[in-house]
């Protein structure tokens, strides 16, 4: 059964602010949890229903989780979820520093203002399909334990490094000769350019684009081409964030996959 | 001002049983309602604040479109967006049949039981970028004119053309040598295909990926690779529905225009 304390808890972990003071954050859901649960990150407390908790004792066990049996009614009452899904979680927020020089090996992605969570959520599910460990964010992102970015990551937040940085300072910081990709309405045509070295991938916010302070660290500008149409053909006036990202990701990772980078 | 009345009817128009019953939705937002007046759509009434009626007065006037003038506040209370912007307007829905043949050339987009409001959105952006015009959907995919699809398609819903039909028939009536390209798990590498003839991209729902009863339609089976990492590296299981689309889009189109298809 859930307590009243509990309740009131397990809400507040909704609020970046309770999860700043509590270093915790919310994982719900069947798939979500058990990839939760087979990361480096650290369960503090499990809330779910008996048909979950029978199919997942033993590793609760092994483990020494702490957790609480409640009902479906309960869980629907504190879930985040418009279909809650058997099992809650409450994981620890890892600490994590400015980015080591180990983390800024390979592709990496680089979020500027990014404020929609499902955006968010789904440019680090694409990034970890592609095989990008770690993303830096600027401070005004939005928090990569929001339960709805948890969420729209479909358990890829357990394989990711998520930095919150000055991302200027970040760039000015960065050895100059790695590549800072940057998708522009105008510039040179993605698919006609040759990639043959990892760098970063900037993403700008949904509304604004990339910051007029970060544009000068791109040295790598792209531009993903409509192709079709003559060339006064009525189009969309720009792709959504995360698509934009999915792409770019794709043609690089796929040139540099080429040349056995 | 708004009326009692008015307020019930806009409401109303957030479910999809009244918005059938009254063939029309609602458009909210600058861009949205401006891509919308310049379409070929029927506007049937507008409800805006001062300062958005002063801005298009002309357009309103020459066009002979009603119009209410309403306050910041009674927008907050009708709109559908987290942040209401200005103005809200009803247009009417277009009377679409079965696609006729002239539908059926370029590039197409198939969506086989989209339930997310925000994917079926971006889709359709992501297709109007690279001059995609037909959408065909499965009769339980989610409804064009739900307000959050409107909303994601960022004006894209004024140049496309949408059909809600019973997908395998659809399928059997097509000419065989079409080509019907679906996002699988796994199969023929997307990177490594050579794609010289345009046809219909099918992507399926989010939480089932394509339905059995389409898999035999399918003469082109496509798989996005991870690219990177050891082949026993752990990834994302998947990719978000609305990503796969934008890659698929950007490989087939880039293709094709680079064969001056």
């Amino acid at each position: 059964m859930l307590s009243h304390n509990q309740i009131k808890y397990i809400n507040s972990l909704k609020i970046k602010k309770f999860r700043m003071q509590h270093q915790a954050f919310l994982v719900e859901g069947v798939k979500s949890v058990s990839e939760l649960m087979s990361s480096h990150l650290k369960v503090l407390k499990v809330f779910a229903i008996p048909e979950w908790l029978d199919n997942n004792f033993k590793q609760i066990k092994n483990k020494n989780i702490e957790f609480t049996e409640i009902t479906e009614e309960e869980l629907i009452k504190v879930s985040d979820l418009s279909t809650p899904n058997q099992v809650l979680a409450i994981a620890e927020i890892p600490s994590v520093t400015f980015p080591k020089t180990e983390d800024l090996s390979g592709m990496m992605l680089a979020l500027d203002g990014i404020r929609d969570p499902g955006n968010m959520g789904t440019m680090m599910r694409t990034a970890d399909w592609f095989g990008i460990k770690s993303v830096i964010c600027s401070t005004d992102s939005v928090d990569v334990y929001n339960p709805k970015v948890v969420q729209a990551t479909m358990g890829s937040f357990c394989r990711m490094n998520v930095f919150y940085v000055n991302l200027p300072e970040f760039f000015k910081s960065l050895a100059p000769e790695i590549p800072v990709f940057g998708a522009m309405l105008e510039g040179p045509d993605i698919s006609q350019k040759i990639f043959s070295r990892p760098g970063i991938i900037l993403i700008g916010s949904e509304s604004h684009g990339i910051s007029g302070t970060l544009k000068p660290f791109i040295n790598e500008p792209l531009h993903i081409p409509h192709f079709s149409g003559t060339p006064t053909a009525k189009h969309a006036e720009s792709l959504n964030a995360s698509i934009a990202n999915g792409i770019i990701c794709y043609e690089i990772c796929k040139q540099l996959s080429k040349n056995n980078f």
